[in-house]
């Protein structure tokens, strides 16, 4: 095993940190380069990191996986090369380092402003996919930081591949390699070691399940950005439905929302509709209905969709404020406006989007609802890190502190003070 | 007992998420109004509060409390008024909220922008200064946000008073008193309640020592913001010490760092010394040894120490990288600048001061030196909502996450995504 020579976490702590001391002066274009490099490194390596990939999926097969999830391991030359281009997309990112606030003189005659700066060395937790492993060490390092990653343990082999070609392209351009370390152990206890390596990492960001995000934040000490959790919901008002067109649109809007990618937490789950709008509902859902989507009604939507011969059955309490990440959404009529409110005031907070016509609805929902993300007239899937224009996403927030929404490469780095005095003292 | 009639803590953050939903979108002069109240209430029952603070006070010493932490809950007219003029200083802050990134169009026609927004519901945990039952909650208020406060057990008296008043105040206002809620059980289960309550709660702020804030980072599942923890260094450089009037420059600077208010996390702990600045060092420390400050020297600066006649002892390898928070400090000799930044390297992060006169030196040290503030020439002391502009301050955080270095009300805010669509689906 390689585990066995591996230092311990505290050690993979210290190199990190003494990495991130590098990098956080680094230009920008010593950056890029170390990407273009890593890209490089990437093809170069491609037979190499394709056969330890094969290693992992032949035991991923061995061991039984679903095949599903056998195929999220799986790399082939084509990904390898959408991987590498994807490093040197990263590479060409305005650099969010260096900004600094506006100097202000204060009237102790001391001035102070705010620079941003890289949030240190970070430490990313996630499940199976061995693109992940490059995809957040490259948007680590461009932002200036060292990182430990900790992947799933079917792809410790891919990893492992993959970790020596970015740590290879580090060295050859004279960086500290120990800027990427990845934990080759799989032992949990190395995970949890990591949750609390407070002296060393700044943050913890999971990738992963609801499973993994909360076993992080039960257990770490780090200071963790929890994401990518939330139930959607998309309120459709009477207003949006006095057309053909606009029928016609808002149909188009809720079956990307359930079916473009059903799994993505930006997926609609809960359809709520104005009472007066409900006549139409036949029609803006026989495009989900004819995809086999799974509606749960509540008892007037469910009248109405059995009446106009769709599929649908009763929907349970509890398929209301839940998350399906699958082909299933709930459907709940309202009296209007102010009912949806209320309802995603209580269950709401990821995205939340509204389809209507007239303005002032779209004031209030704006003001009044509190999540990650609030929409007019937009497919919720739009909450995402490259449509929103970040470029790149490490991480969708769904918490409060720090970001919230689609995390680039600016929701990696950090501000401290700049304090320039004259011999000043406090009074 | 008026625990006993208390609701539940879950019962507690469901109404103060309710709260919260109103406060998020109150107008500025509503709050402020709101807080104009709060600080008439308070001068209109002085004498109740300050009844209720005596029986604190009372139970306090018969428990046998140290003199100090009495005289920190104690209360008098002169400090209620006080708190009462604190309060009208932050209505007339100006409000963080509202503030908008500019829109931009993206290639898929959407509109995009961030709205600042309340961070919702925060959970505040502090020991046993009443003050800032009020400071808190004002601060939380002017933010739009609703708090719990969990304060001290020898202050429960004094607590339940302004809780009383602040939330006379806001339903006067005909704004919902469940935006300030004190938990007036001082069982230690409810902390731990508070500390755990996700579906509520935002974010967790301790005020006070450092074993509180490793209380709610080890038990906490809601985010916590850590503050106020870390050593400070201040390198003094040759360049500083070239002419009497610089010589004396450091001294003052030395001496205000230190002791203008040593139980302070701003305060001075350790001075690094350029090894060529060594003749000069006992005109640099005389104000500090006549203040009586206790020096734990390395044996190059003892040696120079005692032969000028300062007091001084050996230092123990412990009294580097350890915050005193009291009137003592460490000093040590360094070659130069490198050594010095490598000294703070490992043991820095809160406040880090260089004096120098060389710019080259002060812009590698703003640039090498990874602290929540980093100041060249001044006092460390500086490091303060207050003394940095910000106007008003809850705390300080020295984690990297959310805010570093002093939070005013801008950092009791975050941002939502705003997206406007012309009915745009994901392709």
């Amino acid at each position: 095993m390689t585990a066995v020579t591996q230092p311990t976490l505290y050690d993979m702590g210290l190199r990190a940190k003494k990495a991130a001391r590098v990098l956080r002066s680094l230009p920008t274009d010593r950056k890029a380069a170390a990407l273009r490099a890593i890209a490089a490194e990437l093809r170069a390596r491609s037979t190499d990191i394709l056969s330890a990939n094969a290693r992992d999926v032949l035991a991923a097969e061995a061991a039984g996986l679903p095949a599903h999830m056998v195929d999220r391991l799986r790399l082939s030359e084509k990904s390898l090369l959408a991987i590498a281009a994807d490093v040197e997309a990263v590479a060409a990112l305005p650099d969010p380092l260096g900004e600094q606030t506006e100097e202000k003189t204060l009237p102790s005659g001391i001035r102070v402003s705010q620079r941003r700066v890289p949030l240190g060395v970070l430490g990313v937790i996630y499940e199976s996919r061995p693109n992940v492993t490059v995809d957040t060490a490259v948007l680590a390092l461009m932002s200036g930081n060292a990182v430990i990653l900790r992947g799933g343990k079917e792809t410790v082999h891919s990893n492992a591949a993959l970790e020596e070609a970015v740590r290879s392209a580090l060295s050859a351009q004279e960086l500290p390699a120990d800027a990427v370390q990845v934990i080759r152990d799989p032992a949990r206890e190395r995970m949890l070691e990591l949750l609390r390596l407070d002296d060393c990492v700044d943050a913890i960001i999971p990738r992963g399940g609801a499973g993994l995000h909360r076993f992080c934040v039960e257990n770490a000490t780090v200071p963790v950005i929890v994401g990518g959790i939330g139930v959607v919901h998309l309120y459709l008002d009477s207003s949006f439905v006095q057309t053909p067109a606009d029928i016609s649109s808002a149909a188009q809007i809720v079956l990307n929302a359930k079916t473009q990618k059903p799994s993505a937490c930006n997926a609609l789950d809960t359809l709520l509709l104005a009472r007066a709008a409900l006549p139409v509902l036949p029609d803006v859902l026989r495009p989900l209905a004819e995809a086999g989507v799974d509606l749960r009604a509540d008892p007037e939507s469910l009248a109405v969709l059995t009446e106009a011969g769709l599929a649908a059955q009763a929907a349970a309490t509890e398929d209301f404020g839940t998350e399906f990440l699958a082909l299933t959404a709930s459907v709940r009529v309202v009296e209007g406006l102010e009912e949806a409110l209320d309802f995603i005031a209580e269950h709401g907070g990821h995205t939340d989007v509204i389809l209507t016509r007239d303005d002032a609805q779209a004031s209030r929902f704006v003001q009044d609802v509190d999540s990650a993300a609030v929409m007019v007239n937009a497919s919720p899937r739009f909450n995402d890190g490259g449509q929103l224009g970040l470029g790149a996403e490490v991480a969708i927030s769904t918490q409060k502190l720090h970001a919230r929404g689609p995390m680039g490469l600016r929701e990696l780095t950090t501000t401290k003070w700049v304090v320039l005095g004259e011999g000043q003292v406090r009074g």
